[in-house]
């Protein structure tokens, strides 16, 4: 009613123009506070989605659901609600939604009755087929709900002739194709899911008693838990009393994490695949300064997003970090919108630069990527009206030249700045004097490679090189516009 | 978030302890400003429900959808809403929720997309098969999303073999058991259908080129439309751009309308089944009179419902008509929950006695019905305390002593005081100094019969009878649990 | 948030023609459920004010307070409320506001710390002098933080050089012109005071050992309370733990109860200035058929507050009385603003006409009163519509023709149906067959005079003759503008 | 309703126990977008008050107000608030309340009627002897009606005998006693007043024709005006249509500004008398390298008031800085209450150890100040738990040893950290292996000067070494707790 969204921006002053994560997961099984625990859990995945939450619980009798628009600490914070959630076991999800139609069904986990009872299913990622699945579920005389990937999952797992529900899962995996972390509960498990190339990331951990799975190890940090190890790439993890049981159901392609994950989508304080992301943002940043040195009086990082690559930077290239832009912390949803009057005023509503250090300064910006290109342009335009005498920008990823389809929020190409000029064009529409991104082979070379195998990936790094790893049934039959179309009733 | 519900009390004062119709419908096929003529007949038919309501559009390419919890004026006043809901074709619901879990997924319209496309169905009534259907369909891999009936229905449609929705419909609605009268709406038709027995009412109404099916007839005068004429029990209408189609897929047994819905559940205003709801409340006053004479000073209707029969009873016996109950129209929700020391003042929130009338009369008091008989006992105390030195109570029904299995609220038989006491105890319990209800033979004169034919009754009078006209499967074999307990996920 | 207002048409689906009341108080000293019994007190007198109502309390230590817009079942009825809301004295106040300045801070009972301690006033009425006063009080440093008549008492009992708050009282009446009835409350005292002509009701009752002063007796019926007597024109009532004391500080003029209070602003169970309301109402109907009879088959009110004239009219003509006209309960705000397309159906949102009950028949409408003429017209239309072959108005009092400057919310004179056409011009403006108002003597009849007595009037009745007995110092000199001028801060 | 409040928490994770500035105020003369320009400047304010912000306009004929609880964004943001607050000058205020009291009767700008026009008042301060005048003023008759301060103030010009507005602010400034910035606005005229030490901030500043005066150049920034000049302490400033006057009315005392301002009030972006905030930090983080070295791996910051000295720390050490604590930014309102069971596990809310960076390493975590010490404590332990080797804690300003009577919030003498241990104490305290903080001569010697002149410090350093400059009348007589004793009406 009242509150609506968009509240991401607190995050990232600049992330207008970011890639966006789509969802957080968070499973608990095997402890009495269950839902007030991922409810915790969730709070600390708020960077992977920010439009709605829910939170599934059982109480080995009954389901319990609350869903709510909005962020996890406005809605799940009380008493009432968390009370309202009995039960050992909880499953709880972050969204992001790709499109406008943000409305209550949609929001994760969901729920459905099978002849077995009931199941819960909460899921990050895309199913690149899902539209296909979709229509010929349709033809078969499935009823649909909602438009999301999750819903075709269930339908699948609905109409398997299996008889367990671990078996009914395992079908459903045979039959779709995508990038997917999931997570489900019934009455008396929790199974996680995790897709062949392992795109997706998905952690197990534990507290006291109680097994985790969830998709950062910062959600494990914030309730004590440990960490146990990622679920891996095609494995189906299945947790109930009898403890932890894996099944690898068919042969895995080789593993291509998203690299994203990495250079921005994680919180630093996550360790993911094995390495530390605040670890890899500082590599990054000096092999940055080492491909791309320039002379200069100050680092500034464009924050926040860009702080350990500009640490890194200023560490290899011995030139000082400073704080040159200050954020406003106070942004919640969008402000007023100005008038013509005032717009041209160029009102900084979320950050502000520090005149008083840049003035009469060459500095250097490092950010971590740039999408359309619209807030880089800003910022170099605020830094200069500042006073910055040269303005150098550095970016902590190659450039992003390729749409996402396994999860994430990407702009259609034709917005992609990198799609549409060449670096020097780029470095004259930004307004800078000089602009470079680390290289391709430097990125694997900082993430401890010996640089990028060309024969065999290992990672999925398709937005900066448009090798797509798994197929992408739906969008070369022309089957993604369907899936809307058909269910849409606003 | 605000909203409060359960303010039908409003209508009635003295409605605690009142059967209560389950729902109205209101659909509407052809007309530049559909969505807003539904929400003016759901206002009419506000009585029939008023814990929810839902309002789906069609503009010839997409389906638009609204629902909130509460009244349809508090709900679909506003502009915007009214022109989110475009198209020249729109269907609404009102719905009273028997049970606590009255959530928004359990609002109506349900709305569902089928291999030919979107169906959106509204519904009165009551499935006794629900259950046992529901059960197979999840058995054979249906997901259902609610415990609504209306939602059974719908899978059946969907899992038709048959082409054409409206054989789609008809298959469906040989499986179904019941009390319906339903309305569903495709992009391109609106359907009524209306159960064998005619147990439920829907009439068929016209607005210049646009037609309407509608619970009542009230609902096409709020907007100027014309009443063209009762469904038929059994029959299936179709209305589209060819104009009314009707189709009589089944043998129908003989028509047992629901007599209750003339002693109180339609407006008074209403023309159901070919009578005048007033003139048949009055005629059975009169009626009442004639069966149940007693001397007095005054004859007083309990508001609002006892009206029209007190007005009978006076000009039969010749007794003086007066307001000796006055309402506060201003009741909204539950008042103050108040204290033990507030409780035995004996708070009148309500209602109060006008006393300067009362002091030192005879009473005769006239109301529609007994359920519980709760607010009997403080109508007579009340009535009492203001100084009245005889209270007779008349009741314009027989006693109602069966539960209603066929879309009305009715408590459980052993709350019901005419399924505990005979005669002479009702009168004890509510302290009154006589009691009398008419006849079951005297009510079916009043409706113009000449009795009521034993043998083939000409109403459905389960509720005053125990004579079930449709069977009650659920009921019989135990199922009516299950369906609650299965999809249990609040 | 969500609601607004405007929510009294709940009361009367035809008021949008009536004259208001402008406030009701409600006052109890020495009861521990002081401000749960004030709350329902105001339930009560919700036809008085639905606008904002308050509620102060005093615990023997402090004040606490709680005002909210809208109507008292809406913001009192919580038990975190009434709790918060100690002691054993409590003052409330609904208000019904003339102008759209509606505010929070100008909803009553207003408090000011003085020099000798808290004082809470609330008031029911209008000072004829309130601007003259409040201009002299600006210019001599006194601050103001509404544009209520109430603050300027405040200010005037602050500044009186009295010790005793009574004193200062009697002090600040000798000064202030108008109709009012007011309650105050110390932390050891409540203290009523009504205005020498005694043109607003007060009275005093009596619930257990604690004392009430209020506006009208249904107030007390509804917590069972006694009542005592009505407050006397001129007098101050004090009570406190000595009991009830009272003061007569001035010579008073003979007393002019405002007739209207009979007419149509109390309610038909309160007992007011000596007479039941209700009978004075039917009385006035017969009085009306013996003056203006007429052959009719049917006698229907104008719901509902033309009633029991009605009845009264029925009684003395011999015609049946009968409902012809359906009020729909569920009014709350103001519905769907229809266009152009639909407004031309003539959407009856409100009632609906009783066509099978009216068709064919010569009708007579009895209503309370006329003020702009605009519903009777709408109400006229409808009945023929509904196939009256013929339609006599017939109103329940003299024609009003005068606005009131004593606490009644009137439309300027130009607008007033009476003051600018003679009885036959009316009768064409509505559309009626026949139109006649009671006489003002047949009213004085009505009341139990021997007619009105020119020379000394009774009854304030300016609305129908102009003879306004009390000095419009403001009206006169053209300060009443002024207030508002420079208080506004919207 | 819904909204929460106490969400300061977003600027500093830690800040639960920082001292807190009081409030913030705009006020722009002569721009047709005023009033959005006032809430832009209010949101860059937010750091100085979030639990309310009002503002007024004025548009040549009438004033206009807008006031809400909860932050500047959330309530000023809509075009409808906006619009509503018409005219060419406006005055706003973020108020951050020291007492539970905060309802939004007490929320500023206040408003008032005088004799001669309105006038509404905004201010940033606390008067040391606004109990004693405010006591006096009821005695005469004043009706107060709120326990702002600010309101003392206006009736304080009401009461002035003089003719001219800014005369009669002279006059009352004449009889206040305490530190205060305060801008006033009549229909024709803004005005600044700052008190004669000077010790709350006050800027001048231009954008086109009009002028602005306002606590922070980072308001001026955000709108894109320039700076002019500080207010001078003791001055008045009058902006009209002629243009900006300047009046120093009385003799000024040596300048005291508060020193806090530099250390942790003022965004760092902001230039505060004369010196660059950020700059400051850096130099106080250089001076406590200098006087408190020792041996570490990493320099870690306390986010993020302990940012730009960790810096300066860094740069003066060599020590690398690095980012150990990762904030969570979407903490909003206080989260889950949580239960013993899970409060054991040392919940994280806000901010989370970068273990991976941490583990093995001794750390230097540098903060702007010690409070009550709960926060430092939870945060030396989880860089313990993190795996910190060392851990020593270095505090950018002095001991912070009395409280403060100038309009900061601090915790009472006793609950301070410094006021009940010495060093030694205080470090075993909070769990480090060393602590120190800068000294007091060190700050001075940051901020430029030669050390502290003790004779005449050069800043307002009463926290530090109970210096006070301004006389504590209230606190002297006992009469801080009359005030809301008096007034106490909940």
């Amino acid at each position: 009613m009242t509150n609506p969204l968009s509240t991401r921006d607190i995050c990232n002053p600049f992330d207008d123009d970011k890639l966006h994560e789509e969802c957080g997961v968070f499973g608990i099984y095997g402890h009495p506070e269950a839902a007030a625990l991922a409810a915790l859990g969730l709070h600390a995945l708020q960077h992977r989605g920010q439009e709605a939450a829910g939170i599934v619980s059982h109480d080995g009798r009954h389901f319990h659901s609350h869903k709510a628009m909005g962020k996890v600490g406005d809605n799940f914070s009380s008493e009432e609600v968390i009370k309202s959630l009995k039960g050992e076991a909880a499953l709880g999800h972050n969204r992001y939604a790709t499109t406008g139609g943000t409305v209550l069904r949609n929001v994760q986990p969901i729920f459905a009755d099978l002849a077995n009872g009931g199941l819960a299913v909460a899921h990050n990622g895309n199913l690149t087929n899902a539209a296909t699945l979709h229509r010929r579920l349709v033809q078969e005389g499935s009823i649909f709900q909602s438009t999301m990937d999750t819903e075709v999952i269930i339908h699948l797992v609905a109409n398997s002739k299996k008889t367990r529900i671990v078996d009914c899962m395992i079908d459903a995996m045979s039959k779709i194709v995508g990038a997917y972390s999931l997570v489900a509960m019934t009455g008396k498990k929790l199974i996680g899911m995790r897709d062949p190339f392992g795109v997706r990331p998905l952690v197990l951990g534990k507290l006291e008693n109680a097994y985790i799975l969830t998709s950062e190890t910062c959600a494990l940090d914030i309730i004590g838990a440990d960490f146990i190890r990622d679920v891996e790439p095609g494995e189906v993890v299945v947790i109930d009393d009898s403890g932890v049981n894996s099944h690898f159901p068919y042969n895995n392609p080789p593993r291509r994490f998203c690299i994203f994950e990495h250079i921005y989508f994680s919180r630093p304080d996550s360790v993911v695949e094995g390495r530390s992301v605040y670890d890899v943002r500082k590599a990054i940043g000096r092999q940055l300064a080492l491909e791309n040195p320039v002379d200069a009086d100050l680092i500034i990082p464009v924050p926040d997003s860009g702080t350990p690559a500009a640490i890194g930077y200023s560490t290899e290239s011995g030139i000082p970090f400073d704080l040159g832009i200050i954020r406003n912390h106070y942004v919640g949803r969008t402000f007023i919108e100005p008038t013509d009057q005032i717009r041209h005023l160029g009102v900084k509503l979320k950050h502000n630069a520090n005149r008083a250090l840049i003035n009469g300064k060459r500095v250097i910006l490092v950010d971590d990527s740039i999408v359309r290109g619209t807030t880089s342009t800003k910022i170099v335009q605020m830094v200069r009206e500042a006073g910055a005498t040269e303005v150098h920008m550095r970016i902590a990823s190659p450039p992003t030249t390729y749409s996402c389809f396994y999860g994430v929020d990407t702009p259609s190409r034709n917005k992609l700045l990198a799609a549409r000029f060449d670096l020097k064009e780029m470095c004259k529409f930004i307004g800078a004097d000089s602009l470079n991104f680390i290289s391709i082979d430097g990125l694997y070379t900082a993430m401890g490679e010996e640089g990028r195998n060309a024969a065999q990936p290992q990672y999925c790094d398709a937005c900066f090189t448009g090798e797509y790893p798994i197929e992408l049934t739906d969008h070369e039959n022309g089957a993604e516009k369907e899936l809307t179309l058909l269910t849409e009733c606003y």
